[in-house]
């Protein structure tokens, strides 16, 4: 085996890495016996000289190896996973997991906390009063059986090289690299152990990837992973321009979810969920009528009953779904009133999401709290005519991280008007299907 | 001030960085509050994308001003140093400072010990029974005064931005990069105050730059940092195919610096060192007949007394002049002689190097200890005609890091031998003068 210096070297004069020697540096960092500058010099070399898709998988595999390697084998039935590149008022999870479920998909599901503009879907599930947002691993397999959902946090156990390198990647500059990227998300999502997984890759101004070049781009290199567990994957690739759905915040959006799951027809948030169980049940080999079967959960009350059931079997109160007003609430609201007539152009996603971040909704450092019933609720979205004093907005707060009046301006600013109609777009513009 | 991820961005992203946001990140590094892996980010965007000759200057600067400025303001006369990027065999500091205080040009030597291949002046002096080859700052300042030549080792207080930085190059395959290498060289020379500076910049088998071209553009950085402190440089580009002189190792050096100074014609030695001093009187203002004059120390005998005064003066033994037995010498000899008929083409600086490395005369690591009598006593030179079982060169040796045998091997195949003739070759190839 080389040194680790030479191995950097390779990199740095854009060689290839042999698997041996990919596999050598992630053990090396996992167990930190390269060092952390090392390591550096590593992502830098990666970020400027690139990696093949060869290289991703090594790079994939050394990392998913580094931790536990989650067995659903004893779960009947086919398990199907989800991975979102993240999003503003991103509450797909909670609308799938039940659809799938009521679908006879199992959906396990191992989530994070948020950070940054994009929210994390353990804080949402934190907002449903006593749910528990993260299970033991022999309920969560009870549940997966019995229920078809479980959810749990993902641990420290699950690729904790990833965890190491990305604290690395994102004090370096060196974070928004393709393969680095795959390597970072495929790990995590193969030691997981689903038999199937749906990614949905966004991009636009609230997402990770700028252009939906870039964002197929990355669909690409992570579907290329899936043979290391021979795994059939599919990619929806989606706009992030504009906030999904009208609510941004922990438990705005548990109520939403709730109102899609009882049939309510939010065009964006149906049109995802039902493309993202589409999938799925293609995946399973199970693809007749599939995007009606799907479509039929929310009509039909079947994956309400399937929500309920798992809010339950988690400790939840279940009687927020009839009773909304059970869920945290701020103390205060303000409404946000249209300047000007006109139609409304773009609602920015990154500013959205940011501005909820000053309510409390999301976090600036990983230290941050949370106030789960704060947040921003839109009353329109793209294409909506609008009048000079018309409520575009409600914010709900309790204290905030910067000045009211800011927030409101910052709220009026990303929601664009122009006299002209702008027809609504449709979210997804492509889907890629693996092996 | 942008903080450090954006400084690594704009590196990475290959966009110039002023002089204040390269002066953050020196000091930053320097008092360590920017961590070695962001050091190492920096690093490695800085080696892939490069630097202008304002950012190397900027570089070179905070650097220099990490640590302590020597001034030299209170010697009389011209102060001149010089710096080699290291070569086998390379003794020409102990003959080119005697030449030069026999023409009054003051020479202040701070230096290093030396690591793998390339030996260390300091270790070279140590050779000499009772030489104190470290003053402290005042005695350092008399001698430069009164007999025009002082040594000491170069401490941590100068450049000490360049001890980290260096460090980190080292293990992060980072060392070979134009701007980071003139910023280490340069902010280390600059702070130690000499009026004028010759830079040797070496090319070939045995030196750090491969090629002529490499060590020219290096040397053109060099010189571009001199308006930091308004010094006159002068460069020259040298050949380092094949060691300088015939003696590799610390004691054989010392005794064969001696051997130029009582005026033996030793063509490379003598070649090398009187272009430098020529350099010096041309920088100092001083260039009539320079090269005339520079040669002549070497014949009546005036660099020699210089040598002897300057032994003395540091509390070396000056007899070894006349008794060169007085220097430690190895335990064993052995002859290395030629298999085959034919001229010498090549000898193999870097091999060569290497071997005497392996015989205790240079370290591999920086804790090795030395045995300064061992090295290599090269018989022959290049264009030299040999017969079979001549000598080629005697191993000086006690104990060697690895078998005889395979150091025998090393040399006898280090030492090319062709049928033809080949003209022995001149070192200098180039002279560029700055300002």
């Amino acid at each position: 085996m080389k040194d680790v210096v030479s191995l950097i070297r390779t990199k740095r004069d854009g060689k290839k890495l042999d698997p041996d020697e990919i596999r050598y540096l992630i053990n090396g960092i996992a167990d930190q016996t390269i060092p952390d500058y090392q390591a550096a010099a590593f992502l830098m070399a990666t970020y400027l000289k690139g990696m093949d898709q060869a290289e991703a998988r090594a790079l994939t595999e050394a990392m998913m190896h580094s931790g536990d390697i989650l067995d659903l084998s004893g779960i009947d039935g086919f398990t199907c996973d989800k991975h979102s590149t993240g999003g503003v008022g991103d509450k797909i999870t909670m609308i799938i997991a039940p659809m799938a479920a009521a679908l006879g998909i199992k959906v396990p599901m191992y989530s994070g906390r948020g950070l940054g503009h994009t929210g994390g879907t353990i804080d949402k599930l934190d907002s449903v009063p006593g749910f528990q947002s993260t299970l033991e691993n022999e309920r969560f397999m009870e549940n997966l059986q019995t229920i078809g959902i479980a959810n749990s946090m993902q641990t420290d156990r699950i690729a904790p090289a990833d965890k190491i390198l990305y604290a690395l990647r994102d004090v370096t500059a060196t974070v928004d690299s393709i393969p680095l990227i795959t390597g970072s998300i495929m790990s995590k999502k193969l030691a997981c152990g689903a038999g199937g997984l749906v990614l949905d890759v966004k991009f636009g101004k609230g997402a990770f990837m700028q252009t939906q070049e870039a964002a197929k781009e990355l669909a690409d290199w992570l579907i290329q992973m899936a043979p290391i567990r021979n795994i059939p994957v599919s990619a929806l690739i989606d706009r992030m321009d504009q906030p999904l759905g009208y609510m941004v915040g922990n438990a705005l959006e548990m109520k939403e979810s709730i109102q899609v799951l009882q049939g309510a027809d939010i065009e964006d948030l149906v049109e995802v969920s039902v493309a993202i169980v589409r999938e799925m049940l293609i995946l399973a080999g199970n693809s007749d009528n599939a995007e009606a079967r799907a479509l039929a959960t929310l009509k039909d009350g079947s994956a309400l009953t399937m929500f309920r059931r798992w809010m339950r079997s988690c400790g939840g109160d279940d009687r927020v779904v009839d009773e909304p007003d059970r869920f945290p609430a701020s103390a205060l609201r303000e409404t946000v009133c249209a300047e000007a007539n006109g139609y409304v152009q773009c609602i920015d996603a990154m500013e959205i999401g940011l501005a909820s971040v000053y309510l409390g909704a999301g976090r600036l450092t990983k230290t941050d709290t949370l106030d789960l019933g704060t947040g921003i609720e839109l009353h329109v979205k793209q294409g909506d005519p609008v009048e000079t004093g018309q409520p575009l907005a409600t914010i709900h707060y309790s204290q905030t991280r910067k000045p009211l009046t800011e927030i409101r301006r910052q709220i009026v600013d990303a929601i664009s008007l122009e006299s002209e109609p702008k027809a609504r777009e449709s979210r997804i513009v492509q889907v890629i299907r693996g092996n």
